[in-house]
């Protein structure tokens, strides 16, 4: 017998008869003699709907209030779940974030969970019942109720995996695991059996929507087991592992690309120390994300500066920065919104050579220009034109041997 | 300075405007100089929307988890009024029934209030804040959320401020106070700007939907001054008090109606002890509530059997007094679901006789038979035809002096 934690986001919990859904296959599970706690977000849609409420009280509502109206939204699923499974003739108990004391810092909308208490969730599991339980919110020290951000509820399912040490924690979503890339843009994409953590961070802070990143450093802090899995559809998913050495460890695991970035280049700017700073400095203090960074060092004294910033920033990023440009006397700013930025990431970076040189290789042979390169232990990332996105991605994913005909791993 | 204690309905807080609205009454108060306490319920419509959202999954769903759900009603609501008030620059803190631990028993769907915690809210009121609490819900001994039954809001705002010795609890209704009878029955009626609680608890246990009873007894015991007043017009509303020797003591204060009711009888059983027993037994075992009973003793040794249930457990009652009338060999059942019963209530009863017969003169004037009859202390009840109930209680509010051109109380 063992314990699972499983974790059903919003699409999973939509409607009245998709809960209906859960709570059987829930009970199918206990029914195979598993200890079963459940994670569960608000049904979709709600949260939109709480936060106009709120709009229409104040354009500016108090952070700690938000959370407060926020934290309704699992509060309904997990009470809808319970009565489901409760019904079904499986015993069950709903409990809030405050309940089950998952204690966090009192950061209202991005709180970050400090402690959990997993004994009445035991207590409640030793006397066979299914516990269900709201994601994505908790309470600091003094009982004030705090959110953890959207996606929060994968990490409370992550955290209460921790806690009650359990044997997996399987975060059901509406896709069926982790990709090679996204399928809708390369046909020939396929499901991973495995994936390891590491990767799975790449993957996830580089465009991939599968798991909020936090969990998953949640999960490789307490090396908790995580599955993903297909709440519609039957399937093993995607297992991520902690462990690198697999027999036929794949050089790469998958492609993951973003639209989401404009890239901002300050050209002709004295070549002097302190200067990326003046010119990052800015953007940094208007909270505005800074990804790639790269600088050239010309030939008359004066240095080339371009950086890429998120696509809803661009114009922000543009005037900050076209102030610090005429103080530094630079000799012009040129800005591009319409890039993409691909990556290839695998663990067998590490010990295979010769990857960047293959990347770079397919994409002269497909006649895409790269833009910018960064790297780092486990990942190759280039920004090229944006209309080469799907062009790059396919040749790439077929180079690297991750086409659903040639692969070793599941089917797609 | 006083400590005010402020109660608003579903209806005072319906939408996002009204919130708005009822913010800045309480902020009103509060420059005043008063320390606030707001109590409100979930905003109209919501309580049913999520019972309706709970049919959806069962039938017959676990009370436990009814409850947190419908607990959520008012938590939105506890977050959008302090929302309003911060923007209008009122600081203000919401509490849910547990963060403010209004322990209650751990009866689900109709939990009693066993103890408050008012140290919180002080230390809030130290700091200046307005103090938003959730109406309606509690938790139990071992944390599990509570719900006090519809109308429990009422209870929890005279709870806190008897937990909190508040100098008033103010009822904010839909209503400008409370009536000497039902203005849409009765055009000449009037506000009272009066009430003993005592008399108050007949009228809202005879039909009159002001304020839940519950909330009067509890304001009864800990001896609350109460009133009851319209959020959506100024006015001093109702005050509901504990002293009965008043300067101008009318005789009666109010006549309450009530449609709800039906009556059967059962005619011709044994004159025996027991019977009653028998023919009641049955229906009290089916939770029905009897109200009003009359056993005439006739003169062939048996004797006639009535009494009231409410009219939506008429089928019910009938079938099951039905099958103990044929054991009991009864003559025949008689119904009648057409039928009102109508109540004058005042304190003045106790000192001043002939208001019965008064009563029993008027009724006959008017041409009305009168079926049944029930007194207590301070009122005297009767059952009538229901196509009467407005001549009656029209004639009975002239006879009284309760009309407004006579009244020596508030204007309508």
């Amino acid at each position: 017998m063992s314990l699972l934690v499983q974790k059903f986001g919003g699409t999973s919990v939509g409607t009245v008869e998709r809960i209906l859904a859960v709570a059987r296959r829930v009970k199918a599970e206990r029914d195979r003699g598993h200890d079963m706690v459940v994670v569960v977000s608000a049904m979709s849609g709600e949260t939109n709907r709480l936060l106009e409420l709120a709009r229409g009280i104040s354009a500016d509502a108090t952070a700690r209030e938000v959370d407060v109206l926020l934290a309704t939204g699992e509060q309904v699923t997990i009470a809808l779940l319970s009565m489901a499974l409760e019904a079904i003739g499986c015993p069950a108990r709903s409990y809030t974030g405050g309940q089950v004391h998952i204690l966090t810092d009192n950061v209202h909308g991005k709180a970050r969970i400090v402690d959990i208490d997993g004994e009445r969730v035991r207590q409640d599991l030793a006397l066979g019942r299914v516990v269900v339980i709201a994601g994505f919110q908790g309470v600091d020290e003094n009982g004030n109720i705090t959110t953890l951000g959207r996606g929060g509820s994968d990490t409370t399912a992550v955290a209460m995996a921790a806690a009650l040490k359990a044997d997996e924690c399987q975060i059901y979503t509406d896709v069926d695991g982790v990709y090679t890339t996204d399928p809708r843009v390369c046909p020939q994409a396929r499901r991973l059996a495995r994936i390891t953590a590491e990767e799975m961070l790449e993957l996830a802070s580089l465009g991939a929507k599968v798991l909020q990143i936090r969990s998953v450093e949640f999960a490789g802090k307490y090396r908790v087991p995580l599955r993903v899995l297909s709440s519609f559809e039957d399937g093993p998913g995607t297992l991520i592992t902690y462990e690198e050495t697999q027999m036929e460890q794949a050089l790469i695991s998958g492609i993951a690309f973003s639209r989401d970035e404009a890239k901002l280049t300050v050209k002709g700017v004295p070549d002097q120390p302190g200067v990326a700073y003046r010119i990052l400095g800015g953007v940094a203090d208007a909270a505005i994300n800074v990804d790639m960074i790269i600088q050239n060092i010309g030939a008359d004294g004066t240095t080339d500066f371009t950086f890429t910033v998120p696509r809803t920033d661009y114009r922000k990023a543009r005037e900050i920065v076209t102030k610090t440009a005429t103080e530094l006397h630079a000799r012009d700013i040129q800005g591009d919104e319409r890039i993409a930025k691909i990556s290839v990431v695998g663990v067998g970076m590490r010990s295979h050579a010769g990857i960047a040189s293959t990347m770079f290789q397919v994409l002269a042979r497909e006649g895409i220009n790269i833009q910018m390169i960064s790297t780092s232990e486990i990942k190759i990332s280039v920004v090229v034109e944006e209309k080469y996105l799907e062009l790059a991605v396919r040749a790439l994913h077929s180079a690297f041997g991750l086409d659903a005909e040639n692969g070793s791993g599941a089917a797609a």
